[in-house]
């Protein structure tokens, strides 16, 4: 079924907002380069791309991090995009790390694994990142946050973000529009941490009807039924998305801190312009 | 100088406080247990003291986390709270993991090493969280948190933090008030990442003054002046205060998303009950 929503961006509008965004957090913060890990997938890809239009492609460096179970089809993936940007890449092996900690944890599950695995990533770009004078950008998208398919304090977390206010199939078309390589675009989305898997069959949910659903109840603040209807699907379907974007919401939030003050970080102070300096 | 700023907490209020705010952060996650990382400052002690006062030393699980250049004394003082406390502990030399990564970096500042150390205990306690079924509780205070003086994504993440509203002096008042070892409350406070490192030093600051300065801008509001005076300061220590306040103002923030749509994560979208279902 092709479903109306979301609609698709306006391409040229999405472009330059992210390129000024991208210029603009550069100038406020005083650095002048992206580092950016590179998966082999479209959200990184997109980000990386996103970067080298806005800065050009020596002020961006890719970092591809594998792991020795990944498919060494990612890397492939990967060096087609670094090939097609001309940005510089730097190869960090996770392995060392990752299993000097899980020696004798045989116990921990692919999910731990895993999650362990994205933010020994994450480590690793906020280091280079510090080399660089770099901010680190960020490759989840809009799906993928409200989800909370993702690992906290892992690949969801960056120093800014261009495409986590697009849902997948929005940056799907703006990959092909930039003309991304093709292999990139079309495969199956995964986070390539066991053989075989897929995002869509981990959620139990294709990306068409997760952003259609997501957008209708986020974006158009639908009801339940009202999706259900507009996206064409059965309202149980609806009610899983919910209960998803419920769950992770502690994701999309800093630690919750316990209030004993009356001016508290995260609740009462966030705007150090709020004292009218 | 004996200043008034910040006022002593009511440290019975406090404690009562605290208490329902971690059993009822566990009641809503439908997690048992918490985990924290325990380095042998008054900090982290004080964390878990909490913990324990809440759910009792069989549900809380502490971690040493030393690396091959900590202060052995650092991990002593740990011991004597965990004796003190009753809580079982489990520990993970993060030798291994750090090295591997810094292997032929050698370049590395002590700064990178100290962050990505702190990333990496991060990513264990998640993992232990994970084995767990349990939350990991923040252990950094309102001056450190407003100050900027951690790591982002490192010990400033956790899934909540029962001290992140309290002074460092006023983490000292409630460690002695409950009677923490002498040594973990009246030693310099130390991220022990190098030899002789204390927080005092390298911050420029004393903790006093620090908290006083703090408490009267952030919590007061009062002007740079009437904060100088009121702290009996120089106006130039509140105006250092000021900017390292603003200078950390991302850490205390999730990545800044390029706004895209007019429903953003962490912008327009917040709340999940906004859709009033």
């Amino acid at each position: 079924m092709n479903r109306p929503y979301p609609p698709p961006v306006h391409a040229d509008l999405a472009l330059s907002i992210t390129q000024r965004f991208l210029e603009e957090e550069l100038r406020k913060t005083g650095f002048r380069r992206f580092v950016v890990g590179l998966s082999g997938g479209v959200d990184s890809a997109l980000s990386c791309a996103l970067a080298v239009r806005a800065v050009g492609p020596e002020a961006v460096l890719a970092v591809k991090m594998p792991y020795r179970t990944s498919d060494p089809r990612s890397e492939q993936d990967a060096d087609s995009v670094l090939s097609l940007l001309g940005v510089p890449s730097e190869r960090v092996d996770i392995t060392p790390m990752v299993d000097a900690y899980f020696a004798g944890r045989d116990e921990a599950t692919p999910l731990r694994r895993g999650n362990h695995m994205a933010r020994t990533r994450m480590a690793v770009l906020f280091d280079l990142s510090a080399r660089e004078r770099a901010l680190v950008l960020g490759t989840s998208n809009k799906t993928e946050l409200l989800l909370g398919y993702g690992t906290w304090y892992g690949d969801m977390a960056s120093s800014l973000n261009p495409i986590g206010d697009l849902y997948k199939t929005q940056v799907w078309q703006l990959a092909r529009h930039l003309g991304l390589p093709d292999p990139v675009v079309t495969k199956a989305p995964s986070a390539d941490l066991w053989k075989g898997q897929t995002d869509e069959a981990e959620m139990g949910l294709t990306y068409a009807e997760a952003d259609a659903i997501l957008y209708l109840l986020v974006d158009e603040r639908c009801t339940m039924e009202e999706t259900a209807s507009a996206a064409g699907v059965p309202l149980d379907r609806v009610a899983k998305v919910l209960r998803m974007i419920e769950a992770s919401q502690f994701k999309r939030r800093l630690p919750v801190i316990c209030k004993l003050s009356h001016r508290t970080i995260g609740i009462d102070f966030r705007y150090p312009r709020d004292w009218g300096r």
